[in-house]
């Protein structure tokens, strides 16, 4: 175990000449401020930096190193994972002012771009030039490219358009020790050694930190379609994403929404959706407007055949916006439900979306939880989300229970146990039993190889000996 | 630097009780079978064997471990740079028995395969269930998916549909301590750990031997179009290209021909190619039939409004099969011009390719040297193959320059040294001028951390003290 030295004061003031002293904070309410993600628990640093260059984050790094300091590096923080939480304590490297380069080079079709900028700001800018940057994690209105790079993020497209890590062609990366290097290119094909570029993205911030990120852009669809198709029964809405795909038609986007994530939207902000179905399941088609007319019409009849009550085909740009409103509602929707938000993120394939939903069904009946289900369906990528209540220590249990079984049903179904928000603290017991020791030891030699301190984002990823999941109190 | 060990009678007795004798290979004649590939050199193994299991692969790999002999493993050897070259000697792995499995699971959209089984035959099962596997490099008929996951293949279509690693979701891998680890799995999302499945395809067989893979695949599209321009200036075709992209058409493939890659075909079985045109620009759209339609008119004025002096669009498969027929032969036309084919694999951002065609010309005439230029100029990725005589000592130094001064040129214009080929041997003393030594150290990191002992592959990507690229018979 790697020992990390208490910070200091003395550590503060050779800080505040590595980087401009009004970007080094250290009051209480900016520790606190900078203590928690979009996930669980609160960890205050000893003290947060803004950079502006990749010369400040390398000086910062190598300070760390020198001083064995944990370092966090931190984007908006939407992370549902911990992987902003800075666990051990030391520095959180908030990289929101390295925002200043958005390049999109339609010569190259390439966006090259700084951490700090906002993933919503790279698609206006690609679109702008009539490309498109496929990646669109839910939060990308307020997420930082460099946090989806570092945890890879994933989003509705990802069954068309792949994800993050799909469109990430070259970085600029400060290594754990401090090093600048230089990953990739501009080009698709490259085989000049490892790629190490695809190593970076999705590691979690613990190989490094991105300083600047190439990425890969493609022309913009000409035209879309949406659909939605009402189910009286969840495990139908599964068969008929099933057919879909069976029948070689690959929608940029399907959603699914079940009854208790309905019934949270309409609670909520009423969108007119119908609280009696079992499940929504909402589809976009993209591409030539010949194309997408005629698949938009087979996808409507497999619907149908697959008993859907209920099949309503946009006819316009108002009612495509309105029949996803619900769809984006439902993660607010549902945090008013209950204080506590348990958002899980596993992936199964393809074939096995309806009976991941059979079981899900039973694991909310036997834990007499309320659990909500919604998610990315057409990638197999499912958000089970439990609400609770954290000062009901009882539920918490059964909720850890619940968690426990999810992760167990998707490995038993051929999936994984992150799709697309990351291992961070609270999957990391779990790794070992989808990866096997022999495939996290290999992982871990390549942490201690290139960090061999541990100080970059310690405490993700790697379960501690005996490090198990605690939703309770009594950690 | 490592040690290895002198196989000797005593390791070949052990050897054979690891693996059925009839596939343990070692007279002197299966030696010289296995000495060479389609790059340079000829280095005879100690011992060939030919595992048909995962169990078998892993049991060499731990007895070369432990006895500190290397091991290179080799699938149908169409490899241009060196990859399975048994350089330190020791056993060579021939993986080709291992092809029995080969499974379509059009639910799923993936493909599991065995390392042997041929790439063309992938692609045949998949299109047989409407699917595609879209990674085509020119050696598909006959190189193994073993290889081409080595090596990160990638072929013609790179421009729309990416590289091997594209499509590679999970591996089944025998690291270089003989432990068998899975990495990935059947689902595209998946951020569970780090990304072991990218960074194991391509790394030339240093880092494990996989032993299984599952490849995503999609639908296959509906229709395609081919179209043939022809130049009088090499530069006006680069022009051709680029604005091709530029107006955000994304053809599956974009191919060049010089004049003397004409040359040599017409030479070698006469296609009605022009020899005296400059380049021929061959481009595949494929999709949906309306929107190529169209696509391809927008082409074809591009082509006209940058000078092609004939555009010829194909009006049924047999005339798309005529204008393909000559860029299947250059290779091995020019084969036929000299007895030493140095095949060059640079790729440069797209909006680099007029300037690389121009900074190619001045190299040929510089070295005064036979310097054929061909390849998938839509991604940027080009093929300057110099034909010379290895007995011609002269002509081979001139060759040893131009070589060094076209990976010069590559890096200028933020390009790279090896596209699709791999580094291997000849491109290693390069690495560096590329990555830095930071980013060479941390792929290096890696190696070691993975195989201490130097046992998989060694000789390949990473350069010993004073390597250089060395044609003539000094070595």
């Amino acid at each position: 175990m790697p020992q990390y030295n208490a910070f200091t004061p003395k550590h503060l003031e050779e800080i505040v000449t590595l980087l401009e002293p009004s970007r080094v904070l250290h009051q209480t309410h900016d520790l606190l401020s900078y203590s928690f993600d979009a996930s669980f628990g609160t960890y205050p640093p000893d003290v947060v930096v803004q950079p502006i260059s990749t010369e400040e984050v390398a000086a910062v790094v190598r300070f760390a190193n020198r001083h064995l300091i944990p370092v966090t590096p931190r984007g908006h923080s939407s992370c549902l994972s911990g992987g902003p939480l800075p666990v051990k304590g030391g520095i959180v490297m908030d990289c929101t002012k390295m925002n200043r380069t958005l390049n999109i080079d339609e010569e190259d079709l390439v966006a090259v771009v700084s951490p700090g900028v906002i993933t919503a700001h790279i698609h206006k800018a690609a679109e702008a030039k009539g490309l498109m940057y496929p990646p669109d994690p839910s939060s990308s209105h307020i997420s930082t490219i460099g946090g989806n790079l570092a945890e890879n993020s994933g989003g509705p497209r990802g069954l068309k358009y792949g994800v993050t890590k799909d469109y990430v062609i070259g970085l600029e990366v400060v290594t754990p020790q401090g090093e600048i290097i230089r990953t990739g290119g501009r080009t698709v094909k490259n085989v000049t050694g490892y790629d190490l570029t695809k190593l970076i993205v999705g590691s979690e911030g613990t190989l490094g930190i991105i300083t600047e990120a190439t990425l890969r852009l493609i022309p913009k669809p000409q035209a879309s379609e949406t659909l939605m198709a009402v189910f009286d029964d969840l495990v139908h809405a599964g068969r008929a994403i099933s057919s879909i795909l069976a029948a070689l038609i690959l929608p940029s986007k399907i959603e699914i929404m079940d009854q208790a994530s309905i019934a949270a939207v309409e609670n909520y902000e009423p969108c007119g959706l119908p609280r009696d179905a079992e499940a929504i399941v909402l589809i976009e088609l993209d591409g030539h407007p010949a194309a997408i007319g005629h698949e938009i019409q087979v996808v409507r009849e497999l619907c149908e055949r697959m008993k859907a009550r209920e099949v309503k085909v946009a006819q316009d740009d108002s009612e495509r916006n309105e029949l996803w409103r619900g769809r984006k509602l439902v993660s607010p929707a549902i945090a008013k439900i209950k204080p506590t938000k348990i958002s899980e993120d596993i992936t199964v394939p393809k074939s096995k979306i309806p009976e991941a939903f059979e079981r899900l069904k039973r694991i909310r009946e036997k834990y007499n939880l309320h659990l909500v289900i919604f998610g990315h369906a057409g990638d197999g990528n499912l958000h089970p989300n439990i609400v609770a209540d954290i000062r009901d220590q009882e539920e918490m249990k059964r909720a850890e229970l619940a968690v426990a079984e999810i992760f167990q049903t998707a490995i038993e179904l051929g999936g994984t146990l992150s799709g697309e928000h990351g291992i961070g603290t609270m999957k990391a017991p779990f790794l070992e039993s989808e990866l096997g020791a022999a495939g996290v030891d290999m992982m871990k030699r390549i942490k201690q190889a290139w960090d061999p301190n541990d100080i970059m984002n310690p405490g993700k990823i790697f379960a501690e000996p005996g490090q198990r999941l605690v939703l309770t109190d009594e950690r």
